[in-house]
Order: structure tokens, then C-alpha cells, then sequence
């Protein structure tokens, strides 16, 4: 059985961010559904429209891991919803992957006390929403057990592999970046 | 007056590749329009379904560039458009930046005569489709005039960060590598 991701997206989320997710998860072999949160179509932070595959309401399966895109408002509207805060808080207690970028940790994460204790990164300048109790790593990616964290737009490429690692191995995530003709080991 | 860019959009698009080049050019403060070539409500490789801002029959206004993303049937769905290759060729008449990524240098310029004696890059395995006279080189980004082509999801960064550059300077560039938490410098 293929393992199953749900990305949340709520409007003013951050387009890049999250159609990456959605887009290479699925080269991945995931079963990816895109999760309305208000509405099936959602616009994202750059005036971009997309069709949600279903609504936060219809999500009646169990999940391996749900990813937080981030964008200002995008992030702040996921932290609002308590289907949203009530799935991730399910979702962590079960055991699964936790992945939030850009203002996602600080915004939705943190309130919830899923960054307490933790190692975790996100978008310059959110840190300072950090619990202190979280030690801030400044770097593309963080791993810290069910728990991925990411910077921005620049980083989701990274962020979407280090989460395809973490569910399906080093071997598929590795293919990924040859696929999408990441420039492995080169200076960017 | 900004900058105006289109980005097309036909079935089978790669939705990595358009949406970067959408939200980072709107960043960057580019008028950038989504162009839906058989309608507005266009679903890429990757089943993920966006709305687009416009149909090509509606695209009035004069253009600074246009952006071709890849994905296998969304390239060919391009190519085979009337509307899409007499666009490409007028903007190139007329010295517009013409921006391609992935399986686009192959599928819709090498046909329209665009990649002649031109040095340019694409996915992996497509440089067998360019002419004789093209020089192809293996590396994310390639600029030759105002011909901008990239290779694939992993390098649509660096091919919007060189189309930036290209339209509106290095400094907003840099703004955005900077904006988008970019690993710049860093090995990735």
C-alpha cells in the first residue's frame, strides 16, 4: 500500500511550496491528496487558483504525513482552523510525519506545542516565534524524528526530499533528484 | 511600466516548472499572466489543476517575454498549438526574451527553428531532438540573447532567478534569491 500525504492548502497559501510538494511526492509513488481547507478552490499568495482533490471535511482516510505550505496568510489561515489544529495534534500523536515550511512551523506549529523540545528551521525571522524550548537551526532542512521543518520557496525542493526520504527511503529520494534534474552536489 | 511576461499553460504542463516562473516573477514585480491555450482550466502532469488568468485568444496585450514550461504531453500540447507557435515566433521577431524548460527546447522551439546555431540546454536525453547547429550544454541554466532555456523541475529556480536578471537586473535577482531563503552558495 502506497503511503498517503495530505497537503493542507488554505487561501493565501504559498504556491511553490506547495505545488512541489504535491508534484514530487507523487513522482515519488505517494498517494498525494491536495486538502481544501475553506473551499475546494483556494487561491495561493501570488494570485495563483488551484483545484483542491477534496475538502478537509471529506478526509476520511488515515495518513502517513500531512505537509503546512507556508505564506503569510496562507499559514496564519491553517493555524485558524480547528479541523486544521485538530488533525496535525491526531496526526503527531499517531506517530506521523510532520512537515511545515516557511512561516508554517512558527505560525501553526509552535501555538500547538509541536516545536516544544524540538530541532526545527523556518522561514528567516519566524524564529523568534519559536517556543524556547526549540532550538532554531539555520539550514534548508531540518530532521528531528516525525518532525521536518523548511525555509521558503528556495528550499522546497529540499524539504520534499528529505520528507520522500523519510517515507519511502534514500533510494527513491535519490532518484527524485536525478529526475528533476536537481544540480546534486553542484554550488548553486 | 513592468515588465510583462505569459506563461503558457496546456495540458500536461509540469507544474513545478510553471508555477515557480508565475509566483517568483510576481515577486519580483512582473506583470505575469497565466495563459491557458485550450482554456482556462488547465490540468498538469502531475494531476494538479490551476485556473488560469487568460485564454491565448484573449492575450491583446504586447509581451517582454513568454515562459514555456516542460512535462512531456504538456510541451507536445504546446508545440501543436497554432496560436502558441505563431506567438513564440512574433515575440521573437520582435527581440522578446523567449524562456524554455525541461522538455520545451526540444519540442516547441527545435521545431519553429528557434534553437538554431543557439547554444541552449534542456531535460536530460531531449538535446537529441535539437538541430545540428545548436550547441547543447549539459547545465541548469543557459542564456544566449533572448534565449533562455533549463532542464527540468530541479533548476526552475535558477531558470526564473536568470529571466529575472534578464528582464529587471541582477539586484532583484539577488532580492529574490535572497527572499526566497535560496541555499545560495551552498552545495546542494
Amino acid at each position: 500500500m502506497p503511503k498517503r500525504v495530505a497537503v493542507l492548502l488554505a487561501p493565501g497559501f504559498e504556491e511553490v511550496e506547495a505545488i512541489t510538494a504535491i508534484d514530487i511526492l507523487r513522482r515519488a509513488g505517494i498517494d498525494v491528496l491536495s486538502v481544501g481547507v475553506y473551499g475546494k478552490t483556494v487561491t495561493g499568495s501570488h494570485r495563483i487558483t488551484v483545484l483542491a482533490d477534496v475538502l478537509i471535511s471529506e478526509l476520511k482516510v488515515s495518513l502517513d504525513a500531512c505537509v503546512l505550505p507556508g505564506g503569510g496568510p496562507g499559514s496564519a489561515n491553517l493555524a485558524k482552523s480547528p479541523a486544521v489544529c485538530s488533525l496535525i495534534k491526531k496526526l503527531n500523536n499517531d506517530g506521523a510525519l510532520i512537515a511545515a515550511i516557511c512561516a508554517a512551523p512558527a505560525v501553526v506549529l509552535a501555538p500547538l506545542g509541536l516545536l516544544d523540545d524540538r530541532e526545527a528551521t523556518g522561514f528567516s525571522g519566524t524564529e523568534k516565534k519559536f517556543p524556547v524550548s526549540t532550538t532554531f537551526k539555520n539550514q534548508p532542512v531540518v530532521v528531528d524524528g516525525n518532525l521536518i521543518t523548511s525555509q521558503g520557496p528556495g528550499t522546497a525542493l529540499l524539504f520534499v526530499f528529505a520528507i520522500i526520504e523519510y517515507l519511502v527511503g534514500k533510494a527513491v529520494a535519490d532518484r527524485l533528484r536525478q529526475e528533476t534534474m536537481w544540480p546534486e552536489g553542484k554550488i548553486v
